[in-house]
């Protein structure tokens, strides 16, 4: 089965490769080191996957290139487990005495992150419980932040991570199929979204086989539901789940999506129970037309807002505008959102290897008894 | 069944009594107002729970205890319903152009939010690809951090809060009890922790009736499961799920928890497949002695590193600090952790009101074929 391992997990030489790229972006700021706390950021560049608590960890990487994990004692061995990590520091636990950021300038020194260094942040997030100093205060380091390298670094996405992409939506795409089957009047969103996932997560695991590893925080399996989103509650983007029982004429609004060694899809559709009335249909006409807009202008060269500004002509164009709500979509891949954005107010230029949402939604409220919102989410590449 | 309402959910004049509290520290602190970014916090003094993004959210209150949030159009009508807040404030989409921090900076101008100011940080946390300006930049505003004083409040749980723990409590404890009946040898951990936690989430969803509302971002319902804890990978606290194989002598350690209307219990649990060694038994009868110490080192006018003190003392008695990983328990609520922490260095005094978990553990490698982890959390409340 070590075929599969080498399909679908993030090669080590990859990693190595990201850190050099940092490590490049470091030389060209003249920055005498980088320390990295987003779990997000970590898993990134490291492969390491852990839960952010309130126990600091983080990444460091020196002038030289050589590469560091700093995390509480209960994280050491795991840590050690990484061949790319040179050395592993650690503290014995949070808040503890000395506090852990002590122990962190100490290490920082020795390993040689001196003077002005890169930081995704001036000291650890304040999550969960966490109290602690900046990193600047507490050392005389200039730190200096590096968020938008990564970001600009993680928005193109390699070969390997288009497969884990492909490989998600293949299995949210499984269970978003078993949820419109399991789906009729009378049963409950809960009963219903729970039984698609977890047919379709035992599918995945059977099928991927035990090499298998989710590495989300997010998501545990395949998943597949409706968020609260049905009926009244449809035109509420985002709602949380209500357990709502499905009654004749609902508009359902779904979601999909399938944790694959920390990669993400998000797979969303518009579906009716029963007949739709002929409001419903022409809304959802429109729905389809604003997504081929969207897919035709999703091409290299262009920028980000382009493809928003295409897809609002044909809101203004049909008098659709009332029933806008937010922009044509977002960037994907080891966070269910993130940057770019296909929004007006976003000039980054569309290259290849980026991946998007593609989302734009009506929401008509007071049609008949119910309200309607009509998304479609796709996941698009830029093709070269 | 609208005694079920009032008896599960947080009250609207508890969470005035809440921002009335938070308007003293502005007093006290001759803050102008308040600005505050942090989902649990704005769902601590609203009430209003949502699923944070790259779309920035903020709770303002100025000084004259006004109360507003500041949210994208596509949570304005989520936002209105709440009577607790007088004024709601919109961007229309983010990145977009104008920025929607250039935006809340003209309503917090025109909320007589000027001059120096609270927040719990100095502008919307980077998170899911948003990028922005610090507030302070921006605005020129002085903002002074209010994070310790929330945390702080957030600390003591009022009765109805106290009964909203109880209440995860008793769904995590039955999706608990589901796990051990169904766990058997050569079943998978995911197809018992699925099996356990569906069970448990439709009987909570029945008998608390159509009022429940999960309201967290972490859990969607009751929830039991092994966390790839099991057998070998049992020594590496906080491990990604891993869908491992039950076999006779594995030492199994659990998690179970429950949302209710966004707070949340842990219990965790160690048992053993089949008949445990004698030595298992014996670290078992340690972990059982370590937090029978830890309750009766519990008491109100102790600080919490007392608690972290006594059970240490326990450990180094009888040599078991080779198999200690963490301190004793952490505070818990509407975030499955948070402060303060029962450990040396927290001399935080206990109080009537704080509910903590109790899960001094030991960490024995190499026992046999598989490793131990035995840890056991359990909550405790502070007694008046």
């Amino acid at each position: 089965m070590s075929w599969q391992v080498t399909h679908l997990q993030i090669s080590e030489a990859e990693h190595r490769a990201r850190c050099v790229a940092l490590q490049g972006h470091l030389t060209a700021q003249r920055l005498r080191g980088v320390v990295l706390f987003d779990a997000d950021y970590i898993k990134y560049f490291t492969g390491f996957a852990f839960i952010p608590t309130e126990r600091p960890m983080a990444f460091l990487m020196n002038a030289a290139g050589e590469r560091a994990l700093f995390v509480p004692r209960l994280e050491v061995e795991h840590a050690e487990s990484l061949a790319l990590i040179d050395r592993v520091f650690h503290y014995l636990e949070y808040p503890h005495d000395p506090h852990p950021m002590q122990i962190l300038a100490e290490h920082l020194a020795e390993f040689g992150i001196t003077g002005r260094v890169g930081a995704d942040s001036d000291g650890y997030p304040w999550i969960l419980g966490y109290r602690g100093p900046e990193l600047s205060t507490l050392t005389g380091l200039t730190v200096e932040h590096v968020r938008a390298f990564v970001e600009d670094q993680m928005m193109i996405k390699s070969p390997a991570e288009l497969a884990l992409l492909a490989e998600s939506v293949r299995w949210a795409n499984l269970a978003h199929t078993l949820l419109q089957r399991y789906t009729a009047v009378g049963l409950t969103e809960t009963e219903v979204s729970e039984r698609a996932s977890q047919a379709a997560t035992r599918a995945m695991l059977d099928a991927i086989g035990p090499v298998y590893r989710a590495q989300s925080n997010t998501y545990s399996g395949a998943i597949a539901g409706y968020r609260g989103q049905i009926g009244r509650n449809s035109t509420i983007p985002h709602a949380l789940a209500n357990n709502l029982t499905f009654q004749p004429g609902d508009v359902l609004v779904t979601g999909a999506s399938a944790p694959v060694w920390g990669y993400v899809c998000e797979l969303e559709r518009t579906m009716v129970m029963g007949q739709p009335s002929a409001e419903v249909e022409r809304f959802f006409g429109h729905m389809l037309a604003l997504q081929e807009i969207a897919f035709e202008a999703l091409q290299p060269g262009a920028v980000c807002a382009d493809v928003d500004r295409a897809v609002r002509a044909y809101y203004e164009q049909h008098d659709l505008m009332p029933y806008w709500k937010h922009h044509v979509g977002h960037a994907i891949g080891l966070r269910y959102h993130e940057g770019p954005f296909l929004d007006i107010g976003d000039t980054t230029e569309l290259r290849p290897g980026m991946v998007f949402t593609v989302e734009p939604g009506l929401y008509v409220p007071g049609v008949g008894a119910s309200a309607i919102r009509i998304p479609c989410s796709s996941l698009r590449t830029v093709a070269c």
